[in-house]
C-alpha cells in the first residue's frame, strides 16, 4: 500500500547565492522565467500561455476558451471608494474581457475567494450580488470554486471559460503587414477616474465629514468602478462579417496592448495620436488634473475595450459604425513601432502600463 | 459613445445592522448562502455549484470538467516545513484530484499567484519546478495564469481542466440504497504527518540548530507534503469495467466525504470502523502522539484518496484488487449515517474536518 517517494525536508537555509527581486524582473519578465522551458504535451491543448485566453479543442468546429485573473486588496483595488457590489461586477467582467478578446462568447466562471476576518457574510452578499449582476448582464454561470479564509485582506480570483468556432478565433499572433488597427469606444477614461477617486478619498482621508465631489465625473467613476466586457462587439463583428486578424484586451493601457499585437505578429506598426479616441469628459479631466489625456489613453489601462486588426479589405464594412476607430496600421518588423504624434514627430512606443510588482499605477 | 448607467459612490459606514462573522457559518454555509438563489442559465452549463468540478457540455459524448482551488500561505500551508517545490507539486494535485472524483482526466491546468516581495524569482522557480514535475507526472499542461503582487504572503489559485466520457460520469448525488461504499489507499497519513512536521517546527522553533527527527516517518510527510491525485485509480475502474455511482475525493477527512455522498444521494450509510484502512506506520505514530487513528482517518483529511459507491453486482470486480477497500454501504435516509465501532455500537457520523474560517485543523 506504502510507496516510496523522493522526500527531503531540511530546515536549514537555503545556500546563499545571488537572489533575483521580483521587481527587477516584472510581472512579464518573471511569467516568460517561469513558463519558457514548458512543452504542452496534450493534444487537446492548442495554445498554452502568451494569448488572452488558453486554447482547448472541443469539438472538429469549435474550441474551448479558458483565462484566468486574480485581484488583491490593495493592489487591485481600494475598498475605501470600491462598494463590494461593484466590486464583484468589475471582477467578472475583466475576465470575460479576455474571452471576448480571443472573439469568443463567455459562458461560465468559478470563483475562488480568500477572505479575511474583517469581512462579515452580509459583505460577502454584496460582492456576490455584483457577480451575479454581471453574471445575468453577460448570459453567463457561476458554476464553481473555492472559499477559504485569509491572513489579510480579500483576494479574488475567476476563471472564465467560453467557446469560440475554429474559423473566427482571433489571436495576439494573427495580424499582417498593412492590416488596419482598430479601437472599440474610447480609451482613458478609466485611469482618469481613479485620479479622481484618489482625490477625493485623500479629502475624505483628511475630513471624513467630506462628501466626494464627483458630479460631472461620473462617467469617469463609472469606467473606472463599472468597466464592462465587450461581448456586443463580437456580435457587431459577426453581424459585419468581420474576423480579426489579431485581437487583445486593453487591459494595461493602449500603448502595452499594442506592442504585445505587434511582438506576436512579428510585425511594426504605426499609431496616430491625433485618431486615438478620448472622451471630452476624459480629456478635460486629464487637462484639469495637469495630465496629458493621449498618455492617460496609451498608459493608463483598464479600459477593457478591445484591440483588433482587421483586412483593408474590410475597413468598408465597419466604417460605418460609431463602435470602432481605425488608430493607425501595421508595418513590417523592421520598420518599428511608433506613435506619429499630432505635430508629426514618430516617437518609439514604449509599454508602461501597469507593473503590478511595482504596486500602483504610473 | 458614452452610456450613463448607475454608479452609487458614498464613503458614509454602511447602516449599522446586526452582521454575521464568517465564522458563525463556516465555509460550507457561505457557500450555501452565497449560490443558492443563483440558477443557471446557459445550455452549456449541466452542473455548477455542488460537486468536485463543475460539469459543461462538451459533446455529444463528452463532458468538459473544471474545478478550482486556492490556497493560503499560513492557512493552508507553513513555509517552515514546506518546501517550494513540494508546495507546488501539491497545490496542482489537489486540483487534479477534483477532476479525478467525477471519473475524468485532467488534462490542463491554469495558475495564478499572488506574491509578496520577500519572494524572489528564485523562489517562484522552485515552486515552478513542482508544478512542471506534477503537471510531467499526471500528463496535464499548464496553459495560462496571472501573476500579481501581494501584500502578505504567497496565494495559490489553480483551476483544473479535464473530460470524462457522458456514460461514464460520477456525481457526488448517484449512490442508491445498498451500494457498496469503497475508499482507495489508505486514511489518516497526512494529518498524522502534518502532526510529526509540526512537533519538529516546534522542536526547530526553540532551538534552531536541530534538524528534523523523522526518521521511519518518511511516508506520513510524504502524505501530507507529496500527495498524489489517484488518477491511477479513474483508469483501474476503466480497466474493470465499473463506473462507481458515486465518487468524492477525501479532502477533508472520511466523514466528511461520506456524509457529502450521502446528502447528495439522500441516503443513509454504515460505515464499519475495523474497515477503515489505516497504513501501520499511520496507527503507531497516532497512538505515539495520543490520538486515535480512527479520527485520524474520520477528521484529519488531505489524503486525496477517492471514496466512491458501486453496484453490490461489481464487488466482484474490484475484490481482489489491493488499491480498494469496502468501508460500508448506503441505507435509506430514514436509517441515518453511523460509523459502526470496533465494539458494535453505532455513533452518528459527523462531520469535523477543516473549517478554514476556524483557522486550522481539529
Amino acid at each position: 500500500m506504502k510507496h516510496k517517494r523522493d522526500i527531503l525536508i531540511n530546515f536549514a537555509p537555503m545556500e546563499k547565492k545571488k537572489l533575483t527581486n521580483l521587481n527587477e524582473i516584472g510581472e512579464f519578465g518573471l511569467i516568460d522565467r517561469l513558463t519558457k522551458s514548458f512543452e504542452n504535451i496534450n493534444g487537446t491543448t492548442v495554445k498554452g500561455v502568451g494569448d488572452d485566453a488558453a486554447v482547448i479543442y472541443r469539438d472538429e468546429n469549435s474550441f474551448t476558451l479558458v483565462s484566468t485573473d486574480m485581484l488583491i486588496e490593495g493592489v487591485h483595488f481600494d475598498l475605501i471608494y470600491t462598494p463590494l457590489k461593484h466590486l464583484g461586477y468589475k471582477a467578472v467582467v475583466v475576465n470575460l474581457s479576455d474571452i471576448c478578446a480571443m472573439n469568443g462568447t463567455p459562458e461560465q466562471i468559478v470563483v475562488s475567494l480568500a477572505i479575511s476576518s474583517k469581512y462579515t457574510a452580509e459583505a460577502m452578499d454584496e460582492l456576490y450580488e455584483g457577480m451575479y449582476l454581471a453574471c445575468k448582464q453577460y448570459g453567463v454561470d457561476l458554476v464553481g470554486g473555492d472559499t477559504t479564509s485569509s491572513l489579510s485582506g480579500l483576494c479574488i480570483s475567476i476563471t472564465a471559460i467560453g467557446f469560440v468556432d475554429k474559423d473566427k478565433i482571433a489571436y495576439r499572433s494573427g495580424a499582417k503587414e498593412n492590416d488596419l488597427l482598430v479601437v472599440t469606444g474610447d480609451l482613458g477614461g478609466a485611469y482618469v477616474g481613479l485620479q479622481a477617486l484618489n482625490r477625493e478619498k485623500d479629502v475624505f482621508l483628511s475630513n471624513p465629514e467630506m462628501q466626494p465631489e464627483l458630479e460631472g465625473l461620473e462617467y469617469l467613476v463609472e469606467r473606472q468602478l463599472k468597466p464592462e466586457a465587450r461581448k456586443d462587439v463580437i456580435g457587431f463583428l459577426d453581424e459585419l462579417g468581420v474576423v480579426p486578424t489579431s485581437m487583445i484586451d486593453v487591459s494595461d493601457g493602449l500603448a502595452s496592448e499594442i506592442l504585445h499585437l505587434a511582438r506576436a505578429s512579428k510585425l511594426g506598426c504605426q499609431l496616430y495620436e491625433n485618431k486615438i479616441p478620448i472622451d471630452p469628459v476624459t480629456y478635460q479631466t486629464a487637462v484639469d488634473f495637469n495630465l496629458d489625456p493621449t498618455m492617460c489613453a496609451l498608459n493608463g489601462g483598464e479600459d477593457y475595450e478591445l484591440l483588433f486588426t482587421i483586412k483593408q479589405e474590410d475597413y468598408d464594412r465597419i466604417k460605418g459604425s460609431p463602435h470602432f476607430t481605425v488608430i493607425g496600421y501595421m508595418t513590417d518588423y523592421s520598420a518599428g513601432t511608433y506613435l506619429v504624434t499630432k505635430s508629426e514627430t514618430l516617437i518609439p512606443l514604449v509599454a508602461q502600463g501597469w507593473n503590478h510588482f511595482e504596486r500602483g499605477e504610473n
